[in-house]
């Protein structure tokens, strides 16, 4: 267009996340000029760069005319300054927000418009409402099959893809979560990598869990790596336990997940879009895949689970991929610990034999390693869980944890919680049931996975029987608000431990 | 919860619409202690008054650590001003953004479900993208028919109702919109009330269009008023023309529409809960709808008509409103101005009989009178119209507007617009068809709705027929940019009219 007087960049120091907001003063030539007002999206470039924008108009003297303030974001994606200069004008048309408003209005998608889509978020040109409504309307089972095909690839084409030259077979394992304390993945690939399969697994931070593998991982030694390092660390040791995030493989979906995450959804087609997706472009070619079911899991039927077990398969075909999808019991806490910390002191316990290691975390990652074994060399899955359990009781698979670790700047220390509060059973009974979504969303009001220390570390499970007076669990902040919060929280929702008399 | 240390308030003067932003610095005790950060929702508590907000974290030292920066909305809403007093907590659980997600998951909701989203919305507790969420899944024929009930009734019980004690008949007429320059509604109006009908007509701003009746209407005389000034007008006049937002009647739909706005999204079961609440609240009882249909109008075909038709009876029964719907020709612009000054000038035009005055205007306006007449007096539809002429070709119904403006402050002036650029055919023929929503959106580019002169004054319509040279529109806009932006899609989309070779 026409208007390009050049406007100083101001710093503003806002921190919006990931949505660049501009901040104008409305007596701005430039914005009296062009029409703007409050909600416009602006183009804002210098000689390099363009970036779309969200107009906050400034109504008093913070900023003065021929000044543009930028949120930290905004300067980020545009690499300026204070005191750099940029030139503003409306925002082009974002052509596949037609094809989101074709989605909202029921139709499907075809490939080619799930690229553009992809591609625009990528490319940060989406503002966070349209997100939301994308992704919404992608939720509850309203993409078919060929959609999820194609969000998938369009998710691959629109990221890096890492090569593995010299290895024809990549092995990786992914749960699709929902359960508090089921860390197996550390645990799995030390396993996996000691016997030999080549496992570069970066993992996730939580979307709507108490912590996710990466947030877990990275209490224990740093997670960030780009592509390199995770090849230099799968050279000297056979796997890696890496940040997905930092190594671009899925931008579009780490936009979405934030998005997500503030939504607390969870769309079927999106989380196997999502995984598998990374799965791709992470070189991988044979996927082990843990569904816990439980009434309070993300799965809550055998049904459910079996139907995404055979889109994970449909999808992972299609895209060249091999998948098996392993089925486990959802119905319990799998570790003692929730929130990051509390997770990794479960994954050294299980990986050093202690006694004190919880059983069925233990149990499950044999039961996994076992699987990715049988994938790996089609010996049967009775020999695979025999090779498995050698490899972790004879100290191999701690040995190999520790091997990854150094590669990835050594072991860290645990850090200690501030505040602590021990929760106790008020009558005696037997645990029937735990209700893990309120107890998920309780340690995440505690803090987690923001706060590393925050979380929760059970005492007792489903099974165990108590006298009044009994620990129940320990709730760990290191805030005395959100501690509040979370206890007040627990004060409502104390029943989310079904606790009966034991007869 | 615990922590109310108080922070002291600093007008910021963003302006970031409805959506309140609070800003604190990094490091304020308060953020570190509560463990907030970038996008925590967050309540800002004074001794009256609480709010949910959406944090920005500030980095730099624009902001003192013990201050807190809100936006114009987030002090207007709190009451407060720049040094006063607040406390900050982490926000409680909003509850009804639970029935969204189930919404997002594909279940219906129940009335009790959609009185608490809309309670909450109105109350103004959802986020900017958890009202996108909601509105995305509930368009493309998502809701069922309980739902719209729901969602109208409500919308109703969150706003304010007027009530209209000695008038046990109130009338009211409606143009579910989408075709350009189809500004009715004065002229109907005018002609009703001229008959003796009580018709207290409050209009919109535009959603998705270059204009909305209040837009219009806004050029000719004040259309801000409140339910005493609405009953003074309808008081002296018979009847009212205003803005429905000044009065509150819906306050969830105002926050709803500005969304949808954004998305460029209009559903359709939102569509008539939006309209139908709206006219409950303002207390009318008899309602004629006009449903344009054409290829490019917001209805493309008869079914579709006839299905919103029997949609808009249905809900309106259950609400105790009698509705009629009419369905009228929306395969071309009705006036030939379009953007709020362009369409006040044919209103003027028509009322006052003058010759250019648009033909399809006046014989629009005459039929939906007419119908308002039938369902009032029930004399038939023949007997109507002739009525209706009779006041509109007699002055009567020009003397009643001149009536209506003076109650709402006199007549104003209409502004010129300052930048203007005649459009011309390039080879001759004869116009088969123009696709409205095209036009729309480049009238909207020029600037319309917010800018009042910005529009389009067509020199011809679908029949029309050319010379190479001859004036096709004039494109008017107050903002160079705006032109320039307007000027460049035209470039693009000359083929909005289809102009063919004429045998």
């Amino acid at each position: 267009m026409s208007n390009h007087e050049p406007l100083v960049v101001v710093a503003m120091g806002i921190n919006t996340h990931q949505e660049p907001i501009a901040y104008m003063h409305r007596d701005c030539p430039v914005c009296r000029a062009e029409g703007f007002s409050a909600s416009t999206r602006i183009l804002v470039s210098t000689e390099d760069c363009n970036l779309l924008a969200t107009l906050d108009v400034v109504e008093n003297h913070t900023l003065s005319p021929g000044h543009i303030g930028l949120s930290n974001i905004a300067l980020e994606r545009l690499g300026v300054v204070e005191g750099d200069i940029v030139v503003v004008q409306h925002a082009p048309l974002v052509h596949s927000l037609g094809f989101v408003r074709k989605k909202i209005h029921g139709h499907s998608l075809s490939d080619e418009e799930m690229d553009a889509i992809m591609q625009d978020i990528s490319d940060h040109r989406y503002r966070d409402i349209e997100i939301a409504a994308f992704l919404s309307v992608c939720a509850g089972e309203r993409l078919n099959l060929d959609e999820i095909i194609g969000l998938t690839r369009a998710m691959v084409s629109c990221g890096k893809r890492i090569e593995w030259s010299n290895n024809p077979r990549i092995f990786d394992k992914h749960c699709i979560g929902g359960l508090p304390g089921n860390r197996t993945t550390p645990i799995v690939v030390a396993i996996a990598s000691a016997a030999g399969l080549t496992i570069p697994k970066s993992s996730s931070r939580a979307i709507t869990s108490p912590s996710g593998t990466a947030d877990t991982l990275e209490t224990l030694f740093d997670v960030q790596f780009g592509i390199d390092g995770m090849q230099r660390i799968v050279r000297e040791t056979g796997a890696c336990l890496v940040w997905g995030g930092a190594v671009n493989l899925s931008p579009a979906d780490d936009l979405m997940v934030r998005i997500e995450r503030e939504l607390d959804l969870d769309g079927e087609g999106q989380l196997i879009a999502s995984v598998l997706s990374k799965k791709i472009a992470a070189g991988s070619t044979h996927v082990v895949i843990d569904i816990p079911v439980g009434e309070t899991a993300k799965v809550r039927t055998l049904a459910e689970a079996d139907y995404l077990s055979g889109l994970f398969n449909r999808v992972g075909t299609a895209c060249g991929i091999q998948v098996r999808c392993v089925i486990t019991d959802g119905s319990r806490p799998v570790g003692n610990g929730i929130g990051p910390v509390q997770e990794a002191i479960d994954i050294l316990a299980v990986l050093r034999c202690e006694a004190q290691a919880p059983v069925e975390l233990r149990k499950r990652s044999l039961e996994l390693a076992a699987n990715l074994l049988d994938l790996a060399n089609n010996t049967g899955l009775e020999q695979g869980r025999s090779l498995a359990q050698d490899i972790l009781d004879s100290g191999q698979a701690w040995t190999q944890f520790q091997l990854i670790a150094s590669a990835q700047g050594g072991l860290k220390t645990l850090p200690k919680p501030d505040f602590s509060s021990v929760m106790t059973c008020t009558e005696a009974g037997e645990i029937r049931a735990i209700d893990n979504r309120r107890l998920a969303r309780l340690a995440k009001l505690a803090g987690a996975p923001n706060d590393k220390v925050a979380g929760i570390r059970l005492h007792a499970n489903v099974g165990s029987i108590l006298k009044a007076g009994d620990p129940l669990f320990t709730l760990y902040s290191d805030s005395p608000g959100e501690m509040d919060y979370a206890l007040e929280y627990y004060r409502q929702n104390g029943d989310m431990f079904l606790i009966v008399e034991s007869g």
